[in-house]
Parts: C-alpha cells; sequence; structure tokens
C-alpha cells in the first residue's frame, strides 16, 4: 500500500531531531527509527552505521546487476534547533496543517522530500514491484551539524557507495511549484568559534574601567575587521580562487520569477548590501561569505549590570563557491583572526566541520564535465521532462547559497554526482520559526519523483 | 546594646535584593524591611518613601537644633544581580565566612559599609544616649540600576535634606586596610541599550547569505566605530570637557600601595591598554569610559546554527569625569550611533538612567570650594584623626572610578557635600562573582566611624 504523505511526514517531523543539541538524544532516536520502519515497510534491507556522533541509515532495496541503474538517495532525519519557541505560532514539533501548508520544524528540511521521494517509490512498486532499479538510500543525521562524522564513514563505506551509479536528493530551493530549480553548484562551509578572554573575572566598570581591554571591545573591532567598508570579506586571499559565473548562469537566474524587491520584501529587510558590486541574487548563488550566526558577552538580562566582562564569543560561518578550498579558507580565516587579535586579551578558537563547495554543470552546457556518468545525463533528461509534466514548466538550472557539505565529500571519494532537485522555497522559513512544506509542492514533487524513478528503470 | 555586625550583616546580605530585576521582589523587601528594623531599633523614626520602582528608607535621629550638626549617612540596601552564579564558591545569597572574609553577593556593595555604620553608631548611643548628633540615614533601593527614582525624590525632599550640613558615605574603595582612600570625586554614567533590527525574521545563512546585512556584523561595525585605534573613545566632542588632574592629585595617586603590575595581577589580564598615553591608575580615576557591558544576538547554544539573527544588541555605558555633563554626553553618543547606523537595519536605543561627575577637594587643597560647609570641613578633619587612629596611616584624597548618581544630584539639589571613607577594596569582586567584605576592614571601619561621629558630635 502506498503511504500517505501528510500523515507520514507530521509524525516524521513530530520528532525533535536536533543534532547539534545533546538533550535531544530522544528525539534523534524516534526520527532515526520512523524512517527506518518506513524503508523496511517498503522492502528494503536497513542498516544504522554507527558514527562518533549520529549514526547513519543505510538501506538497499532493488537488483544488484551491472545493467539495472544505482541511484543513491541522500536525505537527512537531523533538523536545526527550533529556537526562538515563542515566535512559533504553533509548536515546532507538533506539525498542524494551515492554508495548504504542514508547519513544523523540518518539515522541509529536509523531512518532507523524504515524504515526497519514499511515497513515489510506494506508489511505482506498488504498479511495479520487480522495479528494475537499485535505490540505496542513505540518511544521515548530522546534515545540521556540518555532517562531521561523515568523512569517517566515507572511508569505510566509499567503495560500496561507489557501486551506484549516482545520487538524487532533494535537499535545495527553488522559487516555488510555478518554477524548480535543478541545482548545479552547492556553496562550501566551515565553522569557527571564536572566544575572547580579558580578565579573570567580570569586573566592576567603575572601579576598573579605563585601562582594561573590554573583551567585547575587542570582539566587536576582530570581527568588524572581516569585512571591508564595501561588504567584501577582508581576509587576505578570500577570493582568490572564486570562479566568476559563465553567461548561461546569468542567463538561467535572470529567468527566476523573482525580483530584488520581491526578494527584499520576502525576507523583510530595509535594504541590501552589495558587495563587490553584484546583485542580491547573485550574491546568494555565486559569491562566498563571512556570516556571524551568534554573539555573546556580559550581561545579557533585565535593565543593566555594569561590568566588563571577563569573555565574549562569537559564531562564524563560511559559505564558499568554486573554487575554493574549505581547508585552505579556514586557515585564511584563523591566520587572520590570530594576526589581528589585540594582547590584551586572549584567543580560543573552536572549528566546526564543514566542507568545500561543489559544482556539476548537466549536459549539454559548456561547463559540463567531461566524464559526466551516462546514468546520470540519464536522470537530468528524466528529471527535465518528469518535472515539466509535474509542474508545467522546465526547471532552471542554478548555483545555491546552501551548503550539503557530504555532496563534495561524495564526489571526491566515490566520483559518483549529485543530481538535486529543488523542493523548498523561500517561504518555508528554512532554520528559522514557522517553518513549513507546502502540501501542492508535496503533490506535485511525488508526481515528479515517480516519473524520474520510473524512467530511471524503464528509460521511459 | 550594641550590634554584632558579623550575624548582623549576615542577615543583611541574605536578602536577594537585586533592583534591576523584577523577579527579585521579595528580596528588595526583606531587605528593606530588615534595615528599617535595625534603624528603629536605634531609636530613629523610620519613614518609607514610596517611588515608581523601589521605596527609599528615610529615619531621623537626635536634637533638630541649629547648633547640632546634621548629617546625612547614604547607603543602599540594593546589590547587583549574582549571575554568572556556577561561578560563585558558596551561594550568593547564603553568606558564609571564609578566610577573615564575609562572603556573598552585596557585603561589601553596599551592605557592609551600612553594617559598618549601624554598629559605630550602636556603640557610640550605647556610651551617649543623647548623643549631640542629628542623622538622617538615606537608604535607597535603586543605586545598581542608576538611581531612576532619585530625581523625582529630590523634587520633594531638597528642602528637607538641605536642613542637613553634609552627607557621610562609605560606597567607595579603599587599597585595603593599609591604606585608606577619601574620595574626591566620583564618575558620572549613563547608559544605552542598542539594538540593531535587520530581517524579519532569523534567516538561512546558505539560502540567503549574501545582500543581507547581517545585524550583528552591523552592530560590531557600530561599536567598534566607538574608540579609536589607541583605545580613545571616537564621539566627537567627547572629551571637550575633560578637566585635568591637579598636581596634587597625581602626588596623592603616586603614594597608592599599587603598582601597575599589581594591579593588573589583581585584574587577571595578559596587559593593560593605556588609551591618550595616561596610566593605568590614571585611567580608572581621571578619565571617562566608553564600555559594553553585554551583547547579544542570533544562536548562542551549544554547536551551531547557520543563521543570519534577526536582531543583536549591545548594552552601553559611559563613565564621566569633571566637567563632561551627563546628559550632553548622552546626546553626542546617540548622535554619533545614529549617524553610523546603516541604512540596511533599523536602531532603537534605550536609556539607563545615570549622572554627572561630583567632585569636591578637601579643605587645604588648591582647589578647595571657598563656600566648603563648615560641618564638612570638621568632618574632613574628623576623618583624618579618626582613620589614622583605627588604620595607622592618614587617608589618601582621590578620586575615584565608580559612581554614586545621587552624590551629585544632592549637591545640585540641597547644596550638601559628601564625606567619602572607601571601605571596598580590590580583593572584594564587587559587581563579580565571590563578593566579600574584609572582616579586618569591618573592625576597624567601624573603629573609624566611631570616633568620626564622636567628633562630630563633641568636636574631639
Amino acid at each position: 500500500m502506498a503511504l500517505d504523505p501528510i500523515p507520514f511526514l507530521s509524525k516524521y517531523a513530530s520528532f525533535p531531531s536536533v543534532s547539534t543539541d545533546s538533550t535531544y538524544a530522544e528525539g534523534m532516536k524516534g526520527a532515526r527509527e520512523y524512517i527506518k520502519d518506513a524503508l523496511a515497510g517498503l522492502g528494503f534491507d536497513v542498516e544504522e552505521v554507527a558514527t562518533p556522533k549520529h549514526p547513519i541509515i543505510l538501506a538497499d532495496r532493488g537488483p544488484d546487476r551491472e545493467d539495472v541503474p544505482h541511484v543513491i538517495i541522500y536525505g537527512h532525519y537531523d533538523v536545526q534547533p527550533a529556537d526562538p519557541f515563542e515566535l512559533w505560532k504553533t509548536p515546532a514539533f507538533e506539525p498542524v496543517v494551515r492554508d495548504g501548508r504542514l508547519y513544523g520544524r523540518g518539515t522541509a528540511d529536509n523531512k518532507g522530500p523524504q515524504a515526497v521521494q519514499l511515497t513515489a517509490l510506494s506508489r511505482l512498486l506498488e504498479k511495479h514491484p520487480d522495479l528494475p532499479l537499485r535505490i540505496t538510500f542513505m540518511i544521515e543525521g548530522e546534515e545540521e551539524m556540518g555532517s562531521p562524522s561523515f568523512p569517517g564513514f566515507l572511508k569505510k563505506y566509499a567503495e560500496r557507495l561507489s557501486q551506484a551509479d549516482m545520487i538524487l536528493l532533494s535537499d535545495t530551493g527553488s522559487p516555488g511549484t510555478e518554477q524548480i530549480v535543478v541545482t548545479t553548484g552547492l556553496r562550501g562551509m566551515f565553522g569557527l568559534e571564536v572566544t575572547l578572554t580579558g580578565p579573570a573575572m567580570d569586573l566592576h566598570s567603575g572601579v576598573n574601567g579605563g585601562p582594561v581591554l573590554n573583551p567585547i571591545q575587542a570582539l566587536t573591532e576582530l570581527c568588524a575587521s572581516l569585512h571591508n567598508k564595501d561588504g567584501r570579506v577582508n581576509v587576505p586571499g578570500f577570493y582568490d580562487a572564486v570562479v566568476e559565473p559563465l553567461p548561461w548562469e546569468r542567463e538561467e537566474l535572470a529567468k527566476l520569477p523573482m525580483s530584488e524587491q520581491q526578494y527584499k520584501d520576502l525576507l523583510g529587510v530595509p535594504d541590501f548590501v552589495h558587495p563587490g558590486g553584484a546583485t542580491a541574487l547573485e550574491l546568494v548563488r555565486f559569491f562566498p561569505t563571512l556570516e556571524f550566526n551568534g554573539i555573546g558577552g556580559g550581561y545579557q538580562g533585565e535593565g543593566s549590570k555594569t561590568i566588563i566582562p571577563a569573555k565574549a564569543f562569537v559564531k562564524i560561518t563560511c559559505r564558499l563557491v568554486p573554487d575554493q578550498d574549505a581547508a585552505d579558507i579556514e586557515a585564511k580565516v584563523r591566520k587572520t583572526l590570530e594576526e589581528r587579535c589585540p594582547p590584551q586579551v586572549k584567543m580560543s578558537i573552536n572549528p566546526e566541520t564543514g566542507g568545500s563547495p561543489y559544482y556539476v554543470a548537466p549536459p549539454g552546457r559548456p561547463n559540463t564535465a567531461p566524464d559526466l556518468s551516462p546514468v546520470f545525463a540519464r536522470a537530468c533528461e528524466a528529471a527535465e521532462v518528469s518535472i515539466e509534466k509535474a509542474f508545467g514548466k522546465k526547471p532552471l538550472y542554478l548555483r545555491e547559497g546552501g551548503s550539503v557539505p557530504i555532496i563534495r565529500q561524495m564526489k571526491d571519494a566515490t566520483g559518483l554526482d549529485s543530481l538535486m532537485i529543488g523542493l523548498f522555497t523561500p517561504r518555508d522559513n528554512l532554520h528559522a520559526p514557522n517553518e513549513s512544506f507546502e502540501i501542492d509542492m508535496m503533490e506535485k514533487g511525488i508526481a515528479a519523483y515517480e516519473g524520474i524513478l520510473h524512467r530511471l528503470a524503464f528509460g521511459e
């Protein structure tokens, strides 16, 4: 019996599977068991691969033969933290349908797309129980923390995974059901948490204020030094490896049904910045960033507390584009921080795992890789046809601002390329309060996925 | 019967009278009732004056006659917030004696000095029940929040208070029992909480990172603009009214039994800064500051959350010196912030009440005010003699870095000057975890206060 996607997803998204916060271990386990049961129900051989943090689910189904295409479908069962909780209109982990959308943390990123994939497959299997297609689901639990265990997993499993022909996933975005995007590139990412420590304890800002370099002052000056006045990242060598987008990429971008004003309104910002003179949409897809995700230090409560705090910290992440290398840029940022840190404070830096950017141009484009796998090329064609059929319009081929670190790692370790079909939209509030997944997108996505898998299996 | 100071203070400091945090209303009431009962027990007529926030205690005792000196003794029953609680070796509001010190929030600032004053007075009254001295205790509950209700209180009570001859208080510091400081000036202060808001909600830093000015980035750049490279405050006109210290003030400072290295070790900072080339001890006592007391924005939890936060805030206070005016400098800082705030974020500023600096040179110094009250002059002499007797050394006359806003307001509204005897030491951890008050300081302080009150009453 085919899956019913809305109840399936509602239950899946009710597990608070926040990977970055160890207090959510129970929610992680719940989501994992739930998706494992669903895969077993569809006839998959399900395996749970232990890692230093959260297990990876590997599940195989279908004939293991040379002449049968083998697709790895990737997803992740972990979600972003849901705070600030008070900004959710309905509880983050009690999914509800409202105005044609299913609200809840993870409904879009990334549990909704998995509901789409599993439902499509379940419908296809109802009609073709002996589907001539080998599928390996690979569903990890550390995507939202930068997949720190994935490189270790790959060391052991790369050979087995490289038996497949390609990767298929939906962990990227599209403007909406009126225009689906096939993602041709992902930004890379790495993170650094920087803590500056000054005095041995919080000090009275009257009694001791003047000769003590306030760690918040030192931190804000250090942070402020990381961008130029025009908004570009002020780290020597940061842009050296950046490859400018090709003309066809700019043409595709011009077809996006979103003006800069619409984008501005969507985000609710008073105005945009344009580092290096690029447009807002170019900046998101083609250029790197250095972003401050969080900052803290001193007294943050009600009223005032007149102290010089002992320490202050900032959480930094960089988004990288081809051909920037994550390790290289991380080293450059670290070096810059170390050189600019004044001697009156002590600096400690804690890294967060990340990865380099990924890029693949579809067949027929000037920058297509000459050795593109034939199954991947067929899948691109299947996607174009099936997406046009389900959504009424051909997809656009664009790079995207987000990061899925494992995609590049899989390419490096197994040679497999990834076909990324965007099922999120800017209205889904990814990583923010009131995340939701559009029911219409879900239904059309299921139709498109059923078409793609059918064409991969039967060639039509 | 004379008060027993250690049990008296232990109980007083057990009330969590945090004025800035409304959840501590019960602790505020407890401290207030406790000190009112103690004053009534010493024969004072006790009055509780309601204010918009926390009541002020006024208590009178002694003959109301022209020929009897009338001293207002000032103190405050509120304390600083005690967080971070986890850094306290014993609970902040469960005072205990350890290694010659009484530990607990408020034991030094300012409940300990009140224990000293009340004990000294109780001993004196045992010997002289008809003490020819009129004393008005004025104990407020908003000192740690900048005394916002005090100006309103003064409008009603200034005339009555101006019947007194002077103010006596101990809400300032000394290096230790080996060297007491009589404070000749206090820095002024005001506070601003600045919040920058960018997007309508937290955004995914991958999907939207590039064209959005991150509010943390905008805030750190704004904060960084507030100091020059040499560490001086970079706000136009900030230093215009600053009066350089006189030679005798530098001479007194040179007698302080503390080297810059000792001070550095005490605070546990790797190194000092020297804005404008001044020494560390000069910076604290003679020059103004712009300090960041707290900063916050975005994700501060475990691990990472890759967002562009919707907002970020910083808490700023400025410490001011003669002849800077609090309202004038606040306006200058606000104007600077408004001019420098980029258009991609919205700024809101919430002020925290403060006050201008205060200054009084003791009799015989070149900068003594010509109209110094005779009782104040006598009190200065009484303090010099009594402090030398109790502590074995004459006091130093120095300005101090802290602020007691009401002192300047009292001067403006009543003409009364304040004699400030420092009973805190740098080892007391004011406003910080593990605040304590030294038992030896308490005992010698009681002896000195008994001497001062005796001399004021009897002239010897």
